[in-house]
């Protein structure tokens, strides 16, 4: 596709940004993040431009231990309320749901008794028909919903478009490019748009990306999909999201140019309170053993594994995976 | 131009990797290595199947003082001989010489007489007669050369076109394309691209790319250039480099797919050495005041400064750079 951005000058007007900080980093922190942080988040997205919130997951309290997580591993409705008070000038407010992790059923309320905008459906490509129960389930409660298709780097491309037929005939109105284990390139991204961009056109949805910094290419990955057509851009601050991290909300706000955005609100967050959380030991971003994964195409749970205990021997690392690839 | 790389599984032999770790990664601590360091370097570079080693500046010792800069700043062929023994099996040597602050008349020797394989010649936009004269003068005495333009983001795209006219008409073998403000993104990359290519077809000439890793784009906006035909690609260990670094050797040497450059090397030598450098308290990479200065696309050297004050205050830096700006 010819870029539609190559006049860096201008904007597209139906791009959102949408902040994942809480979801993706509150996998790096089990979800402890402190009010205050959570308050002055929400404060920036507003000040900042930013078009959606991601609060975190709606998980199912009878699969996980509420003593383990914070409390945005489950997004209780009251707890959002807390911080978004009257919610009259914010971003609109997201939340994920994982497919068979979630009590979506009881869990989530109809859209007009709830705080929620919209619904973020994660699913892996084995999943779908229980995604696509969960996206409509959703939209009859009246919420915009998203779903994103897991770790599309080491599936086929013919399942990925059968996975998009179903999504084109669901209510679903926006389909997530997802990069989980950071190892597309943007050369990778673009034909991986081409093919969404297929069934999006055809059906009339529209598309997002989440990427992640494995290769130090989430931003890259990320203004390429622009450039293809894609919409929804998924940033955390300081890159904040597991392992390696997401696309950094300062690089994304600095580059777009609809001047709704202000990274200047974004570069004084991160001075404030990303910052901060690194220097209370909260680990995570670019290192080795991610480009490792990356470029292996793998699952980081290995290198997150090699972060906690604190390793340093990369080279050993490498071994290993080569073994286990 | 349709990258020329789409198919990821293949290569083009004619690419060749550059390393300029002593060089750029020289401007972060003055080019004090120590020798072990440059002879384990130097190692690597023939492991990993690095084409160039660049070892550092043929600066003048009479206008910088060699009791405040290591030797790595002067590049005397006897010290270059001292690392690289008799030649016979490692990358080529490559030095960089700027215009202005190179004796190059009396320092270059014949290449006969020298173990160095090719001159690079740095140069800003306005000093392209004196860098004609240097190229020739190199070309006279048996060295390969290429010429680096220098922060060209902020320069006339109709000047370039004159630069690039004066070296299709010299005897230069490799045009650089050269970010030293970390400003360009893939797609401004992809356009300078076309443009140098233009002269580099008419008069027979390669190009290679040096990129910052201000906005985490040099590794992307590299495998942008190679995706666009340019041939010579420089990188350094743990991006090493002023500010906010370079490319980085292990990440390039991951995407690359000719089977004799070996990643693993790359792995090891961060292991074992750049991360001993970090460690040691030697500052460079990837932060948000390089962000900001390669955004608004300026000289990095407030940035630089910002660094080495340790200062911590980020949005008060900004505000300084929009003043400035």
């Amino acid at each position: 596709m010819e870029k539609e951005l190559t006049q860096l000058m201008s904007y597209r007007p139906g791009i959102r940004v949408v902040d994942a900080t809480l979801r993706d980093g509150g996998l790096v922190n089990d979800f402890f993040f402190k009010d205050d942080f959570v308050k002055a988040l929400y404060e920036t997205n507003i000040k900042a431009g930013v078009d959606y919130m991601e609060f975190g997951y709606k998980c199912s309290k009878e699969m996980f231990d509420v003593k383990k997580f914070g409390k945005w591993k489950f997004c209780a409705d009251d707890d959002i309320r807390a911080i978004v008070g009257d919610q009259s000038k914010g971003p609109k407010i997201a939340v994920m749901a994982d497919v068979g992790r979630c009590d979506y059923q009881n869990d989530i309320l109809k859209k007009s008794e709830s705080p929620i905008d919209m619904i973020r459906v994660a699913t892996y490509l084995h999943q779908m028909p229980a995604a696509v129960a969960m996206i409509e389930d959703a939209k009859d409660k009246g919420y915009e919903v998203s779903c994103n298709i897991m770790a599309i780097s080491n599936v086929q491309e013919s399942d990925i478009k059968v996975a998009l037929d179903l999504l084109g005939n669901s209510p679903v109105d926006i389909i997530y490019i997802v990069d989980s284990y950071g190892a597309l390139y943007p050369e990778t991204m673009s034909r991986v748009c081409d093919v969404y961009r297929e069934y999006a056109e055809k059906y009339g949805k529209k598309l997002g990306v989440h990427a992640h910094n494995n290769q130090q290419l989430a931003f890259a990955n990320t203004i390429e999909a622009v450039g293809d057509g894609v919409d929804y851009l998924d940033a955390t601050y300081a890159s904040m999201g597991r392992g390696a991290g997401n696309c950094a909300m300062e690089l994304l706000l600095g580059f777009l140019k609809n001047p709704k955005y202000k990274e200047f609100e974004a570069f004084k967050f991160v001075e404030y309170h990303m910052n901060k959380l690194k220097e209370e030991g909260t680990v995570w971003g670019y290192d080795l053993q991610y480009l490792m994964t990356g470029l292996l195409n793998q699952h980081p749970r290995t290198a997150i594994e090699f972060t906690k205990n604190k390793r340093k021997d990369y080279a050993e690392f490498y071994k290993e995976l080569i073994l286990l690839d």
